[in-house]
């Protein structure tokens, strides 16, 4: 496999870009990641998007980027894995530069959620979950995560607000992030006074949706000469089950568990020597799950990390460093590639107040559905 | 580039299949691979798929089947570029174990049309086109198609009835195919007296779309022994405008032409060593551009071939060998994946009464919207 690296990256600010289209939000991170890189043109493109079909009436986003962008006659496709599209972009992006086959490719994760020309935003995003086993039955994408947690605190012994730490720290990291969807300091006290959505998930334990757009551009590392270099050390991909209920222990990421495992392999690591963690806290329970499943913490033990103060910037493992989803936003399709774009600012020492001291390996988790498909990369400067 | 080949492959027939879901499709292709080739568990899975977010209302396809096949932990996702998902599929499987990642990728084209939790097809079909630029104006994707072969006509001077070679000679070889959605043997004077679609295009332009599934798997080149050896020796994907309207000429696939230049230099071949030819026939009018784009007629000539007689089994460049998207039938997402398995089957020799004589170098070619995108792949033993 031929070694990566990252040339450039962009983003959008994540909200409601009611003047903006789908074309012109992707575009605008694209166009940010080829200034950030210095090139005109990629041999290939890749978008990460989960929704556009439903929500925009719009197949084939490969090539409608492509041409918005003026790469014509060049490759592009689409990639989706649900909430894990972004992560799935960038690493099938990767395979095709490792190959030989591809010189430069663009990686774009985008969504548009505020169109709604087609299903509404709760009833697209439950094309997550199992159509015929789970939504048939009822249950949105939330309330199958709240089963989960209520599940959690009950096994485990914890209460709602063990939780809010997880929060508290993503909210506090998004005040630093010019392209943060929130920028609103949270407490316990809000936390625990937050509207009910699906009990025991509250508001602020549920990450916020919202339009944006992330790009990287992936070359091979032996044409960067630009200091850092951040190299792709590790890209590992796993599933489990989409039906939450078909699983042995629906408290257990095996797939991010087996992914992680594969990437720490790959990098010829252990979970100690990661420096920081973006890892996938559509909710709160999520980023607990996380933490175990990793190698970060004890089953049943993933919510200690924060009651320990060891998820802050200053902590053992600082997690969100940018505001994760819980706080930058969650715009499904295009999460992953935030996170990664955020592993490459952290690593270059870009993050002002929420850098992170002497980062030198940063890990970035995206998940599709509630732990179906996970992806795991591991980026370092050498 | 490791050097790739094709171990396994697998189909299900094409048709309405009320009594199978779509996980139960695309599990049968999926199976009838593996057990082709002889494998219990492959590494990766990579699914084509174009509507199941609109028609069927689920997302992550990728998981969806590695759960349902029993692929727990493998790597999975879904690729979508409209129509040429299949072959999209198929080219990012490919660049993963050419990079040396995955050692085995089984793909899966699979659409189910006839479910319609949500859209109907005609609308679903359209969001392969520009929804801002083409169906905002009320066009369909098929009226798209009558205006580039009204103008085709017009330019070049045929007539209507000229086109039905490519219609009657896609018929007589479905015959032939067991999976094919249509066995009817068709006249000209049938096809000239077929219901009007859009005009000029009639039903018998127009290829059936259907539930089905196929699949291939791939794995290095070194680790096969069984003979004849199927190897990938060129894959090649390029793009347009997504807008017809947007292209200086809408009568030449520019994609087609780029993608196949660069396939036959990879290749190390030219179009004359092409021994047969799985074009995308969505509409005749396709089958007309698709020969001249890719070097096997002069500009506007592409219906003298099939007036000539030289794409039937026994004429100078057979196509559609199996039926085509005409008459095999053209369950969009899957289509790219059908052909590709239809090259294997005339390679392997095991056409029967359609078998190309001597065949040793077979192309497929796999259209998403209107020419949009394009991918070429080029199968031969060795």
């Amino acid at each position: 496999m031929r070694k990566t690296a990252i040339l450039g990256i962009g983003q959008t600010k994540i909200g409601e870009h009611w003047e903006k289209s789908l074309r012109e939000i992707g575009g605008d991170a694209a166009f940010a990641a080829m200034q950030d890189a210095g090139l005109e043109k990629v041999d290939a493109l890749f978008v990460g998007n989960m929704l556009s079909p439903i929500v925009n009436g719009q197949n084939q986003l490969g090539t409608f980027f492509s041409d918005w962008i003026g790469l014509w006659k060049q490759e592009a496709v689409k990639i989706e894995a649900a909430c894990g599209s972004g992560a799935a972009a960038f690493r099938a992006a990767l395979m095709a530069v490792a190959s030989g086959d591809v010189e430069s490719a663009l990686v774009v994760g985008v969504e548009k959620m505020t169109d709604k020309a087609g299903r509404d935003v709760t009833a697209s995003l439950a094309t997550a979950a199992d159509a015929d086993y789970e939504i048939e039955q009822g249950v949105s994408f939330v309330g199958i995560n709240a089963l989960v947690m209520r599940r959690y605190m009950h096994e485990f012994g914890w209460k709602h607000e063990d939780f809010a730490p997880f929060s508290i720290n993503a909210h506090a990291n998004a005040m630093h992030n010019p392209y943060a969807r929130l920028h609103e300091k949270i407490s316990i006290d809000k936390f625990e006074k937050s509207s009910m959505i699906s009990t025991p998930i509250n508001l602020l334990d549920a990450s916020p949706t919202g339009d944006g757009a992330a790009a990287i551009i992936i070359v091979p590392a032996e044409k960067v000469v630009r200091q850092p270099r951040i190299v792709v050390s590790a890209s590992a991909a796993s599933t489990d089950t989409i039906a939450v209920h078909s699983r042995k222990d629906p408290m257990f990421l095996q797939a991010a568990y087996t992914s992680s495992k594969r990437a720490y392999e790959m990098a010829g690591i252990t979970p100690n020597d990661i420096d920081f963690f973006e890892l996938h806290d559509a909710f709160s329970i999520m980023a607990a799950l996380s933490l175990e499943a990793n190698g970060f913490a004890e089953r049943g033990q993933g919510v200690r990390l924060g009651l320990d103060n060891e998820i802050s910037i200053q902590g053992r493992l600082p997690v969100c460093t940018r505001g994760g989803l819980k706080a930058r936003g969650h715009p499904v399709g295009a999460t992953g590639v935030y996170q990664l774009v955020e592993v490459v600012q952290q690593l270059r020492g870009e993050c002002g107040k929420t850098q992170v001291e002497s980062a030198k390996i940063g890990m970035a988790q995206n998940i599709g559905g509630s732990g179906a498909t996970v992806l795991t990369h591991i980026l370092q400067y050498d």
